[in-house]
């Protein structure tokens, strides 16, 4: 019975299309050439080892909140957060996880309170926009591989808060955050805290290490037991790593033909199992293609 | 260590907001009046139990997919899912469970081949429109307590697929599911899904059970080992459960004031810990709240 039951639920599986006749968004990223790649610099890869041997790889977005990212890259330099450990994790909100300058003091060329790096300015970035409404912002789009919002009559641009998205948390105003403690995005993407704290990156592989911990039960998900902290064994930057066990990823140019196909499709999904195409797409379910180089 | 941690991390949490001034979605459900509230009748409420002691409670929306809830229903009453696994962990995406045809007879009353209930018509709803723009239809809003998307002018609505939405699994059309393999979103709405699969309900109490199970290996997150597979020990209609052991639940009226305000709130969130207002919000990120019944 239950092999039978696999056999039939993968054809019953949503969003399967058994017979291909019109591209999915897979088959227009398996088909883009490889000038539409971009590989991810080493510098920018953040590599965090769970004890359990899970690995999570995070993109950093220095063109958005370059004193927030050295910090982190700083902190990764200084080894701050072996036998740190994820601490939080809230149901369709996000998991957290670090130390801070109580536990432990900040290595060598962390700023202890960067500026608010909440937004930059649009100028200065090459934008593909989206072209479909958005609550948040007037207007969003992708820049370099990055989901963004901005405001062109305003000249404002922020990482949007999507699925996977890593961001440092702070406490109330004035404070913006050093960057010891971090969180990703498990849940529906929370537009909410877009411009109101920074944004550092997202998850490009692992994300799974995070989203499938157990829930929190304290107030906001923190963990009620030591014994439930996940501890992390390293958090390193991919350029320190021994070129030997160094991952490379690559991502969709977001300036590509292949990319702007792979958003049509996207918001107008035609292929066996969508009997009638959505007609526009949320900037978050976009998700921008990433992969890991061979 | 730890409990510093601990200390100093609460006050650092990304939403939190230790120091009251201006109301908190949360403040203003607290607030709200007894009249406010409406009790989710027992016949529209499943609880699954699955054999690990976890419990997920869902609510189903006959008024949006008459045939396809009257069938699970069906199913329910005929204990249908007893021994039945949750097979499909996909991440960012759905877990999946259930048994179907070829794995046991339908009960008595179950329609095999349901109507496409995907969309009904708009007229007859009471809606209180969001009021924000989505990229999905030309209107939001909520009805009975529902997450809704609509267009007045072509007469059609549909449950919007948010975080927790329950659909039933279908093959390529004709086909529109019986109803015995469902499955619930565990990531960012998938909104593509809208107008194309029937949803029934939404999980109101126990998503965690389901979202922080591991995710499976295979293509579309299909566990690989049947070791791996999540037994279901019952899924029963609460109305055919013992007076005892039946839970209770009730949502926030969304023609209520204190869900207007709730709603406004929401969008302009002006608590300390948001230095600035969105100035909207999405249509899933709302939250209908819904709570247990003491």
């Amino acid at each position: 019975m239950r092999s039978l039951l696999l056999v039939t639920a993968a054809a019953l599986v949503i969003g399967a299309a058994p017979a291909k006749k019109l591209p999915t968004p897979s088959d227009i990223v398996a088909a883009a050439p490889a000038s539409a790649w971009k590989t991810i610099p080493a510098d920018d890869l953040m590599v965090m080892d769970l004890a359990n041997g899970g690995r999570i790889v995070i993109q950093l977005a220095p063109a958005f909140a370059p004193v927030h990212v050295a910090n982190v890259k700083a902190l990764a330099r200084g080894n701050y957060w072996d036998g740190a450990t994820v601490y939080r994790l809230q149901d369709n909100y996000v998991a957290q996880w670090g130390l801070n300058e109580s536990d432990r003091p900040w290595p060598k060329g962390v700023v202890p309170k960067p500026p608010a790096e909440y937004t930059r300015p649009l100028k200065g970035l090459t934008v593909k926009p989206l072209g479909y409404p958005d609550p948040y912002a007037p207007g969003t789009g992708f820049s370099e591989g990055w989901p963004i919002a901005y405001s062109a009559k305003a000249n404002w641009a922020n990482l949007a808060h999507c699925y996977a998205s890593v961001g440092v948390g702070r406490d109330l105003a004035p404070d913006t955050g050093t960057g010891g403690e971090l969180y990703a995005v498990i849940g529906n993407a929370p537009r909410q805290l877009d411009r109101v704290i920074a944004l550092i990156g997202r998850v490009v592989d692992g994300i799974d290490h995070l989203s499938s911990l157990p829930r929190g039960t304290e107030a906001l998900g923190f963990y009620k037991e030591k014994a439930q902290y996940v501890p992390i064994a390293s958090i390193r930057l991919a350029s320190d790593m021994p070129a030997s066990d160094r991952p490379s990823y690559e991502y969709l140019d977001t300036q590509s033909p292949s990319f702007a196909q792979y958003v049509k499709v996207r918001a107008n999904r035609h292929d066996d199992f969508y009997t009638r195409p959505a007609g526009g797409v949320d900037l978050c379910n976009v998700q921008v293609p990433v992969r890991k180089k061979s």
